[in-house]
């Protein structure tokens, strides 16, 4: 735990069957007459969709509407959402996975702060206020809706830019509705199950992780691990899918503070090169890393093995914190995530250059285990 | 769970052994000029008290100081400091426990809605948001460092008023440092921890608990039950400390949203007839109650048990269950609590009206046990 560390979730999260009916009482209750209404396109004309645009009217908003979102959000979103906005709008409501939510964050900073997106690269580069936001995600999930952080593409130099910002960064309100995740796809819902188990796995082991993190990512994986094969089998598992949306959520309150580890560090250098969704990628190397990790922090390990569901009654420390790892690799199993690098694309000859991505990107800041150029490459070519 | 929930922690906690030094950058960053100083009046002069008005003029604020903080706080008190404090006062530091705390949140509320603080009784019946405040808690704790509530006594109608804004309520910085909290005389420190004890507990079990609620709630139990002995013997303890500040902290993010149950109920109506502190009547209340409470939820018990540290393997849930119930008479044997509610000076006479009061103040919302008037004459009469 490091010396001084500090916590906030300034966001109102609403969860439950049904909770995006407390929409209504939010606008009413802001006063808000002038709402843009950002929609992820693979969700416009759904129920849930059709849903919110009445209960938006029903409070007396004027609605925009703007679903111009890649599945890697680009600042030509951004401008196009700006572009569409009606002068004098007052809030923004956004309906999607994390692309659609980022893109809903920065025209919002954007709008009050002026200039483009690409002007508040980096922490706290911004600071009005960003119009209010209300997020309803639709997959569990990237936890961008109680985050601070967006990632959008600067298409003009081609790089990812992180907008970080503890205070104004996240939404003002969250709402977790099972009915918003019911019809992803099941491929979706597993790769962004897993990148939210990624995200309390490697928070909690993380150099920096303290007693709130704690709370939150010991809990996040015990709901995770214990829904996300119902979850993905079959969407519309209403208790299923509430569970894995606050899982998600409670993991992204924590992994801000603490970052998160190689699993994230070797998917990004991965996703660098090849075309891998971000939740494949971490599938493919949470196994890998979890293994390699195990031996800076096998007590924790053993709290990851009893958040898991696993039975260590009797077992000692080693024995239980080993069982973590067996409960990863059952879950990659039953859920038929491919167990080699070769299975998503990776070539043998790019491995170096893989290696000299991961080692880069400095993730011992926040990784258990101090992991050296060669680690990474023998953690690949194991792997392979 | 309830079918639609939410939560919010709009208070930035920083903690850490020494963080109270961040409070100059907190001054600095927020440009605050002159900042009203609520001390209560056993921490005046001493060590933090000096190194915190020492650090107020490093960061260039002028700074007023109010110590008139009686232990069950009066509206006069928030007259007092009002009447002390100067124009222009942009922001309430306050050092103290849960009644500094509460006196210093009234004071922003009236400061910037005016009137006076009985105006603003009940649940957000204010609408401007109160002077910026920094809570340093120097007892774990009410936890009112980060709960939307104040109970301030209207001497007037010799009623206690109960403030409450979920948005506006809370402090806008809690900073929780083991520092303030070394010079706690011991049975300070064992009510207040208690206190903090039954926060989790009863929130656990509430029938309004939900996922997140339970994150904060197991964690802060586990904090508590192992570090709860170890504080009340050495407060200088800094390790026991920091967590006893943390958990109590997380106890009390989560009871504003499902309330607690029967010790607080029982401990609310024996208080309101013997001048017993709070922390006290919660301990004496807590084993007779965990008792009675157990047929509601032995699941839920039997992750207490393991919260608390109790080995439960190879047990059943019902044996398992019935840990936490040996757990918690076992703090109160180890700590000298007494155990019967005579031992308080609760009359025989008087058990009949206490039953009536803690019927009438409807835990029954909350409590996992249906709980009639002759149950509660029935724990009073067993205890007494």
């Amino acid at each position: 735990m490091t010396e001084i560390a500090s916590f906030q979730c300034p966001t109102r999260v609403h969860f439950g069957e049904g909770a995006a009916g407390v929409l209504p009482g939010i606008v009413t209750g802001a006063g808000w007459s002038r709402v843009l209404l950002v929609v992820d396109p693979a969700l416009v004309g759904g129920a849930v969709h059709a849903r919110l645009v009445a209960d938006l009217a029903q409070a007396g908003a004027r609605v925009t509407e703007y679903a111009g979102i890649d599945p890697e959000p680009k600042d030509t979103n951004v401008t196009g959402a700006l572009d569409a906005m009606e002068r004098g709008t007052e809030a923004i409501v956004v309906l999607g996975g994390g692309s659609a939510i980022d893109v809903a964050k920065a025209v919002g900073i954007v709008a009050t702060n002026g200039g483009a997106i690409a002007d508040y690269e980096g922490i706290e580069a911004f600071s009005t206020a960003p119009l209010p936001l209300v997020a309803i995600p639709t997959t569990a999930g990237t936890g961008s809706e109680v985050s601070g952080a967006a990632v959008i593409t600067d298409t003009a130099r081609r790089v990812k830019m992180a907008i970080r910002h503890a205070r104004f960064g996240p939404a003002t309100h969250a709402i977790l509705d099972p009915a918003a995740v019911a019809t992803a796809p099941a491929h979706v819902a597993l790769h962004a199950g897993v990148d939210a188990f990624v995200h309390a796995f490697e928070s909690y082991l993380s150099k920096l992780a303290n007693p709130f993190t704690d709370a939150w990512n010991l809990r996040a994986m015990r709901l995770i691990a214990r829904n996300l094969r119902p979850f993905v089998a079959n969407r519309a598992n209403t208790g299923a899918a509430l569970n894995m949306l606050c899982g998600s959520s409670m993991a992204a309150m924590s992994f801000g503070t603490t970052g998160t580890g190689n699993v994230h560090c070797m998917a990004m250098a991965i996703g660098g090169l090849y075309p891998v969704p971000h939740g494949l990628a971490n599938a493919v190397c949470l196994p890998h890393v979890a293994e390699f990790n195990f031996i800076a922090a096998p007590d924790r390990y053993a709290q990851v093995a009893e958040a898991m569901g696993e039975d260590v009654r009797g077992l000692d420390e080693l024995a239980a914190g080993r069982r973590a790892i067996a409960a990863i690799r059952a879950i990659c199993e039953d859920l038929s995530v491919p167990s080699r690098f070769r299975d998503i694309g990776v070539e043998e000859t790019a491995l170096e250059e893989i290696a000299d991505r991961c080692f880069a990107l400095d993730y011992n800041r926040w990784n258990p285990r101090q992991t050296s150029r060669e680690d990474f490459l023998q953690l690949l070519r194991r792997g392979f």
